[in-house]
């Protein structure tokens, strides 16, 4: 891997576990066996290098949902699909935890790539539930952006309830809980893998 | 004020704003106007200090919440209640934020204010939904720990989106999405004031 490579994957894996704010560059240098000058010949400084490391977080996060989103199956079961797909759910989500970052949200720049990825997945969201409507699956009186937003919240806040009790267990009864509501008439949700 | 209420509220906002691994002693002191040794005289440290000022912050957040939830209402108004109720939705959740702050989680501590305040919350939801089904309010098939994660999960959730996005309005479009699920038949959900 060239150096420029590992300083952007020591840093995704710094902003996942640490956060923008407790990522120090020189924590970065020390996990990608990089010194100072390398830094600042491939990036601008910290800012820059966290950018493409966050940039190229939320493009796999959007890879990921959309494997699931495009797949097989009625408007239903590909959002159940999304929810109970394999996540490490103790480690929340590298994209959503920026949020609570104040450096990232501080910075427009910074905080574009957080707001499209979770934008796109609402807009991508809400289309499934349109589709669902239209074929009667859901009910016609739901909105199917706000419909969207509480399937992503689910998803975020999940975490946070995992993160808060150190088990996955929580996250899951948040899922299940919006799929109970979510299913059509004598359905039963599955269970995450 | 005291010095000790002074370093505690300080302790108080500066979590909130920056969370734990972005607050620094020396900020802690600069806000407070309060020297080195006064600290060390009322609390052994930061990780001390810090946890005084998350219990005060989870007491408060627990009696605003019981403020709405013991409240007038049919079960499911008092979770409309509890989900429209006023929030500075673009600051985030003063409590559910330190899951995203790495040496909370890793502190027993520390972790265990934020958990106690977040189960308390789904506990007393659980048995509002539970309350819901007896009456005949929500249907008899619901589990009622789930619907209550799903709730508390959504509010986490919409202020990651709210964060992102940089406006309440995807923290309301959450809610107003899980209550749309959530409503009895013919009943349209209010709005947040």
């Amino acid at each position: 891997m060239s150096t420029s490579e590992r300083l952007i994957e020591s840093t995704r894996a710094l902003l996942w576990e640490r956060g923008y704010v407790g990522t120090s560059p020189k924590a970065i240098l020390e996990r990608a066996g990089a010194g100072q000058g390398s830094m600042y010949h491939h990036f601008k400084g910290k800012p820059d290098l966290a950018l493409a490391a966050i940039r190229r977080t939320a493009e796999e996060m959007r890879a990921t949902a959309a494997g699931v989103l495009d797949g097989p199956g009625t408007p239903y079961e590909r959002i159940e699909a999304y929810l109970l797909r394999e996540r490490d759910v103790l480690r929340g989500c590298p994209v959503g935890r920026l949020t609570m970052d104040p450096d990232v949200i501080a910075d427009d720049a910074l905080r574009a790539p957080v707001d499209e990825t979770l934008d796109w997945l609402r807009a991508r969201l809400a289309g499934i539930v349109e589709e669902g409507r239209e074929q009667g699956e859901f009910a016609p009186g739901l909105d199917s952006e706000e419909i969207a937003a509480a399937v992503v919240a689910t998803v975020q806040g999940g975490y946070v309830l995992a993160r808060a009790s150190g088990s996955p267990a929580a996250f899951d009864a948040g899922v299940r809980g919006l799929l109970a509501l979510l299913a059509p008439q004598d359905r039963q949700p599955r269970t995450r893998p």
